[in-house]
């Protein structure tokens, strides 16, 4: 199959690589931790609402990496995050943390690495990647990149973690370090997210865009993110639909 | 097909991730470089015998890297070392870098990107990819690792060059930079090599060792790294038959 090269209208750069979000654009982080969730309270024989603790989790995740791109903390691994954030979750809901055994405490607050993919991610990703380098872009850590793709069976050419930009997005180094690192300009690789204000970010920064809908990824009754609110190179329902848009 | 786990005799860990040398290792860097000088001399009419030049290139690169490790330079990528060190070699031979168009100086330096997979790297690769993490653990900077990959089609999980480590082998910070960002012990992690220099340094660095004989290598009548020399973990003439002795 020949290789087809895409030009951005945007950055005038032929796109050389596509850079994902990965929570919510390339993985069901909702229903995987829920899932995760419900395992760790059967066990323990906790009174928890699955889809609610994964909200109230995830909710914490903004502020914890803001502490970070603030400058308030020192660089912190999403790992490292995660496990903060669940205590405090438990902690809210009346738990004591420190009564479970660590180790299943670790591994559920790494749950984050085992998520599902959305149906089109791995075959969408997989057609892209004839004509482009594939990897995250995301605010996971390396490893835990890693992990999710061996999992999943996310076929990355490259996985560059936050903890490699030693940024948070939407801080413009967590986008340009990425190209940097591919030897590209900023122009050269495009952010593919389901999230606008991502994109905005990345726009700014001077990558390509494209968007990708998850209605669901924010849950029911999901009110944002459901089109494209800025100007992207590409916007399309799935992966699949993407790839074919960009090299037919 | 179940995963099947290799622990290191000399770690005494489970190995998670095995990661490659590749110039001489997973490619075969003396033909690949050899025929792209061969058309570059016939582009420009120049009279160069392709393998010794490409020899000569090669010989400038321990030095090349030897300033960086000794602090005498900055760190700087092996994209950069391969370009000033292409000039060096054309000098050398009577030749005025400078009449050539940047262009093709640059295309040129970059063969190092392009270069032939040995018979036996990719499926052998592919094997231990169903048990362990694979990636390089090389020299080359990311950029070139991955355009590497994407040519010989090296089916990678991640790929960390030595612009992330900041460091050249055998500097221990090149086999310990990897490890930490995939959250692994030195011990979980196996270099893979054809040099038993290079393995020396890794197993001082707390890693797992493999050998993989690469008789061509050193070019004709080559006589250093036939056989393993210390006592690595395993040892074999290719890499699908250390995948076999690893992982059945």
């Amino acid at each position: 199959m020949e290789m087809v090269q895409y030009r951005s209208p945007s950055t005038g750069l032929t796109v050389r690589a596509i850079l994902f979000d990965t929570f919510g654009t390339v993985v069901d982080w909702r229903s995987g931790i829920a899932q995760a969730i419900r395992e760790f309270a059967q066990q323990h024989d906790l009174s928890v609402e699955p889809l609610a603790f994964a909200a109230d989790w995830r909710m914490r995740y903004q502020p914890a990496m803001e502490a970070v791109r603030s400058g308030r903390r020192d660089f912190a691994s999403l790992d490292v995050l995660h496990r903060e954030n669940l205590e405090a979750s438990l902690s809210d809901l009346g738990m004591r943390p420190e009564e479970f055994p660590d180790d299943e405490l670790r591994a559920l607050a790494r749950s984050w690495r085992w998520l599902p993919p959305w149906p089109d991610s791995v075959d969408g990703i997989s057609a892209m990647k004839r004509h482009v380098i594939v990897g995250p872009l995301s605010n996971g850590n390396t490893g835990l990149l890693v992990e999710m793709a061996k999992h999943a069976g996310l076929p990355w050419d490259v996985v560059l973690g936050s903890d490699i930009s030693r940024a948070y997005k939407p801080d413009p180094q967590a986008y340009l370090a990425p190209a940097r690192l591919l030897d590209l300009a900023p122009g050269e690789v495009m952010l593919m997210a389901a999230h606008n204000r991502d994109l905005a970010a990345a726009q700014k920064a001077g990558l390509a865009t494209g968007f990708v809908a998850r209605p669901q990824e924010h849950g029911p009754g999901q009110t944002s993110d459901l089109e494209p609110s800025g100007r992207w190179d590409v916007s399309g329902s799935s992966i699949g639909e993407l790839a074919t848009l960009m090299f037919g």
